[in-house]
């Protein structure tokens, strides 16, 4: 076993590539997936999604429906449970139940194009969607508010008419009611501050101010939303399916339904991506309704329509920054004014953004005003970095500008102004060891940046990007085999690769090859409760859980070792397999022999661990520098990249082609984000591309190899030196392109996506700022 | 928590009577059995059997088979590994791979009447039977050997050429090879030892000394063996089926199969019955090969006449006893010589015999030779106190018979000359605190015994038993919830309420309500190394996994709530859910306000425990007299059981009911051991009544309510003072049958089962000594 954050040479299976555990089942199509279960005497229920973004709901009447035959339940809301209307803890988060119950039927008012209304279990899915056309509901049409312009006016339609504004300090504050009188649209108001920021901008030679507007976007999983549910006659309900966490699902049930969290066991199935939009629950209190009312298993799934427009995707936001410098690149101020469209009920990443977008950058005076805004639309749920890419987009923008008016190359102005460690966060504690200024220097030595760009119309463009990472709740339970091998048991989803991840860290603490690790993920019944498969948490945390697991192994098998070889177990030491009596020539024991004789020396050896990883201090902060280069066709204005690099500070790489994945993937739906990506609704708030031909999501076609650069700063709180990896690549993307954009054409574009018919109409009309057009 | 070993009124949660966690499903119907699974894809497959009891295989030819559309596959004997012929552990008892190998599938021989020769895999069950028929098979036959007597002749035709007698000293003894020119077929001679018995007969003033047989017999589980493998791509293999030990399943695929255990996964079906029947296998190595040839999933289910024909029924044996007392009824010398049969390979219960026999009683001088013995039948399996019934019959009967030549009432006699707490057992330490004299005083002062038995042709028998109950392996994990309930993980195959009983210890443990406990039962992945639910084990072994799993949640929970109390953790007390800081006014918290805080004070609270019972000393031995009456009809010889009670040594009855049931259910399975159950074999050694309606097992018309008296004598080795009670009860049941028909016709039968053709035949013939019949 490696020392503590040692180099990656120190460790024999971490940083090597075994194929993944999992690999084999989902290549053949062995493994299943939640639509993949079937249940005997199973029913197939469908939802009744409402055809206005805003109407009161006048009636609902069922009989018509009801009395076709195969068609066995209805449920509407009038069978949901009133639940607490406030905010209670859902894993790391707040939440309330009131609003997730809302979300999942309508009742009283329907909120957004395609918010259920109405839910039918018939003996098929055909017979099933014939009796949503049955379903009566009379609508009171109301008019849709879309963006939160709007939203924020004083005379603004109300979308919940309960609905105060809360001031709050942090993400988990649940918050200070400000005005009980006054409805509203506007949740919530946090605000960060530090100095004097108006002080700050006296300070400066340069000043810039703008205002920046992204989309609503969405995941874009390969896998619909799915659930089936199962009642027993004793009160207990099962659910199979795909989420990102099988507890995140258990506990949102639990709140939902009003029943104890023992009640339910929730079986986690393979997962089809999920990018933060699986960490909440859509079908399955609906699915488990029908299931109680039928006495038999209900599955239900989403096609695709009904996944663009009714789950949650990430927030469409406005941004204002203004920014100072002084004439030597100094940053020495900067205030944000910030609104995130949360949908139709509160809970935007509006605090994450807050937090984020500056977090790269000691600046001294900084005053964040940030805004979590209800519109018509899904409800939002988290996306890679949650509130982030949003908020870089606007920061890096800025920087870009500030950099270019210092005369400062871009990197070098990020490594003049960057966090390192001990640089205070915009809120909460200063940098642990972190890795920002290691990533600016990667991409500046890079062969990439330092092959100029040549040709007309072509820009490159640099951005950084920061994400917490997340630390949470991890159980894990290491099985050891009478063959020598083991299995690793623990709660987390399987989404990237973490089962392989999981026996690597088992096999490395073990002495073991890789593939004498069986890695299970076990349902809410047979592993202590682990957070969901987000954050970039589950390397880091559930990872430190099998580490310790598979330790506490380890300390067991010295006793047994001290037995048999009649020593005391602090005389035995362990190493490659090994048992060996420290100075002293009794012949060592492999762990194959001694897990042979571990039934007559009292049994088998199990290890477990169950952690808060961010308690213990295990969470290590990522950032990541992108550099893009492209090209913007002057005719049509439709960008093509030419070539894209990312440095991001993985901490370790503990399976490197899995972390590269990573790096190429967040950096992909950056790019989608930036260039395409965005809901296109109609003035009455329907959605007009609910469709993956409309929605128009990157393909390979589109994108070039993205190089990845791997900085390995190993996180000081984790014994592996591992740092969550998955989301924070995404960050930056979006502003570099926007400032590649403008080193193409000499336009400064500030609203995404950075789509053809608005570069072509920034182009033409000489929109923003202009320059003339240069390569690199 | 109660104090250890207090008594039952201790208790908050143990001695209830609760609903079983897994009624409701299996009442509903939706509880899956082995049988119950279906996947895509699947294939079903059958087995050819021999229809000879003893042939050489010349020659297999399967291609006509292979051509019947939607045949798959086919495998025969050459299609198996070549593997070890030696002793090798299986859980804690020894076996050969070889011999379970050629059990599973014949090469060379076939052993006996539906020993396997083939299987094939088919797209529907008919097909594959179709194919069946298909496949050529060239048997040169050999004369059948059908019992001990003919198959310890010298010149008796040889099973097993390689076989030598090996002798042994006790169980788990692989044995010295005796000659190793010598073929045979007896398998093992074992010898039990104790003073002089010579000398010990001539201080006796009486002295008994007969034959007795008994016939082979089936455990008679409702469920047929079934089994469902599939096979990845990557060389692991699922296998899900019904067995009494999925890790056990595991160990033997891993010997026959040649692979390491951590290749496979078994995960556990339920379980209509086992009895012993399913600690080994049959169809799951020949499942797996079909699917690997045809990589899809492959499911095999046995009829009733492949359960009877070739699955492991119990040992007929033969029993010589000499056994001498004084006038006054002091037991003085036993001999004993036995012969157990084994099937076509070694391995019946003939040590477990010889160290039962006699086990009730102190008997200064002893000797016992038992053997074990391979005969043309299917390879013997465990069945309730394996070895044990056969040895009581003969013993108890030569107890009464000892009891009336002293004049001394059969239960006075066992009083006097019984084992208690210190008499050495026939082999082994001497007994710790056991209940027999406890048992045959609850007997003595039974309202039943007190009550004379009135009418013509009527007779009242008791017996006694002993059995050893097992220890072995066992682990638990309990999962403690975020709303204050908990689950608990074992591998313990629930056969006859486990799951309650592993909730109640957690309960109790945890102070909850039972049904705030889930209990799971885990593949063998999911939770650490568990030995096979038989042997009376589950509830001593399993049960205290749990309670130390449950007390190391306990532990840790203390913890937190010295963190929350700001006390330390010695400083605070648990009772009954709540944590109180001890002498102080600091309020208590109770378990679900704890409950509540675990993620932000450290994370979720798991428990793990895994141990060798046998080697912590928690293993009590159980005992049980019986007492029936009954009338035997002097026209036909047909026995009608009256009434019947049972007493047993239960340890702590943890869920009376289900306790009483095992008393009950061992009592029913020993009368029907006692009057009709037996394999009726043709002279070429064919079965002639492989089906229920042949085999005569008894049913709801053929009992009385069998009573039961539930003696609480705690086990001493266990905290909760627990002793196995699932098997001891079946023992005495065929001697106190036997006693009885003597006291109710005046001849004593030596030869099992005790059926009208055998009891007229007796009373007919004079057969055996007679007396007048008399009742009482």
């Amino acid at each position: 076993m490696a020392k503590r954050n040692g180099t990656s040479s120190d460790f024999r299976v971490i940083g090597g590539r075994p194929i993944r555990h999992d690999g084999f089942d989902k290549v053949t199509g062995a493994a299943k997936f939640g639509a993949d279960y079937h249940l005997p005497g199973m029913l197939h229920g469908k939802v009744l999604r409402s055809p206005h973004a805003h109407a009161r709901i006048r009636a609902i009447r069922v009989d018509k429906a009801m009395a076709l035959p195969g068609v066995k339940a209805i449920v509407t809301g009038a069978d949901f449970p009133e639940v607490e209307d406030a905010q209670v803890p859902i894993g790391e988060l707040m939440g309330n139940p009131r609003h997730l119950s809302l979300n999942v039927m309508a009742r009283g008012k329907v909120l957004y194009d395609g918010h259920p209304v109405a839910a039918v279990a018939a003996t098929s899915p055909h017979i099933a969607e014939e009796a949503l056309r049955l379903i009566e509901v009379e609508y009171e049409v109301l008019p849709p508010v879309m963006d939160v312009d709007t939203a924020m006016k004083p005379d603004a339609p109300i979308l919940l008419p309960e609905l105060r504004t809360v001031t709050l300090a942090s993400r988990n504050d649940p918050g200070q009611t400000q005005n009980p009188d006054q409805q509203t649209n506007v949740a919530a108001h946090g605000q960060l501050k530090r100095g004097d920021v108006e002080a700050g901008f006296k300070q400066a030679d340069f000043i810039v101010e703008h205002t920046y507007r992204t989309a609503t976007v969405h995941q874009g999983y390969i896998e619909p939303q799915n659930a089936l549910a199962v009642s027993s006659a004793d009160g207990h309900t099962t659910v199979y399916c795909s989420s990102q966490g099988q507890f995140q699902v258990r506990t949102l049930l639990s709140y939902i339904l009003k029943e104890p969290v023992g009640k339910f066991k929730v079986i986690p199935a393979e997962i089809g991506g999920g990018f933060g939009g699986k960490t909440t629950i859509y079908l399955e209190p609906v699915a488990v309704m029908l299931a109680r009312k039928t006495a038999r298993p209900v599955k239900m799934v989403m096609n695709r329509a009904e996944v663009l427009r009714a789950t949650g995707p990430s927030s469409g936001t406005r941004i204002d920054v203004k920014m100072g410098a002084t004439r030597d690149g100094k940053i020495t101020a900067a205030k944000f004014w910030m609104a995130y469209e949360s949908g139709a009920f509160p809970g935007s990443p509006f605090m994450a953004g807050a937090m984020t977008t500056s977090a790269p950058y000691n600046i001294p005076n900084l005053l964040i005003d940030t805004y979590d805004v209800v519109v018509n639309k899904p409800k939002v749920a988290a996306y890679r970095a949650p509130g982030a890419p949003h908020a870089a987009f606007a920061c890096e923008s800025v920087i870009d500008e500030l950099a270019e008016r210092c005369g400062i190359d871009p990197i070098d102005f990020r490594i003049l102004n960057g966090s390192r460690e001990g640089t205070p966060q915009p809120a909460g504690p200063p940098f642990k060891r972190i890795g920002l200024i290691e990533c600016c220097e990667a991409i500046k030595n890079s062969e990439h940046y330092r092959t100029p760009l040549v040709g007309p119309n072509r820009g490159r463009g640099v951005a950084a990007g920061f994400w917490f990472n997340g630390g949470a709740q991890s159980s894990a339970a290491v099985n050891f085999h009478s063959d020598g091998t083991a299995s690793v048991v623990t709660g987390s989803v399987d989404i990237g690769g973490s089962r392989a991840a999981m026996a690597m860290i088992a096999a490395e603490v073990l002495g073991l090859d890789v593939n004498d690790v069986r890695p299970i993920v076990a349902d809410t019944d047979s592993i202590g409760y682990t957070d969901v498969t987000g954050g970039s948490r589950v390397t880091v945390a559930t990872g430190l859980a099998v580490y310790n697991a598979a330790q506490d192994v380890v300390r067991q098998l010295k006793e047994r070792a001290a037995m048999l070889l009649e020593r005391k177990p602090e005389e035995i030491d362990f190493e490659l397999g090994t048992f060996k009596v420290r100075g002293n020539g009794v012949p060592p024991m492999t762990l194959k022999q001694l897990a042979a004789r571990l039934p007559r020396t009292g049994g088998p050896v199990s290890g477990r661990s169950s952690l808060n990883a961010g308690h213990v201090g295990a969470v290590g902060n990522a950032f990541a520098v992108s550099c893009i280069d492209l090209e913007v066709d002057p005719d049509t204005g439709k960008v093509q990249i030419l070539r894209c690099t990312v440095a991001q500070d993985v901490g370790r790489a503990l399976h490197p082609s899995y972390v590269e994945g990573q790096l190429q993937g967040g950096t992909v739906q950056g790019l989608g984000w930036a260039l395409n990506e965005e809901y296109v609704y109609d003035r009455n708030g329907m959605m007009r591309n609910a469709a993956l031909l409309d929605y128009r999501m990157p393909t390979c076609l589109d994108l070039p190899m993205i190089d990845t650069i791997m900085v390995e700063v190993p996180n000081p709180g984790h014994p592996l030196g591992i740092r969550g990896v998955g989301e924070v690549s995404i960050v930056p993307v979006p502003a570099a392109v926007a400032n590649a954009i403008y080193r193409a054409t000499g336009v400064r574009l500030r609203e995404l996506p950075l789509s053809p018919p608005r570069v072509l109409k920034a182009i033409l009309s000489n929109e923003g700022e202009r320059k003339p057009a240069a390569a690199g």
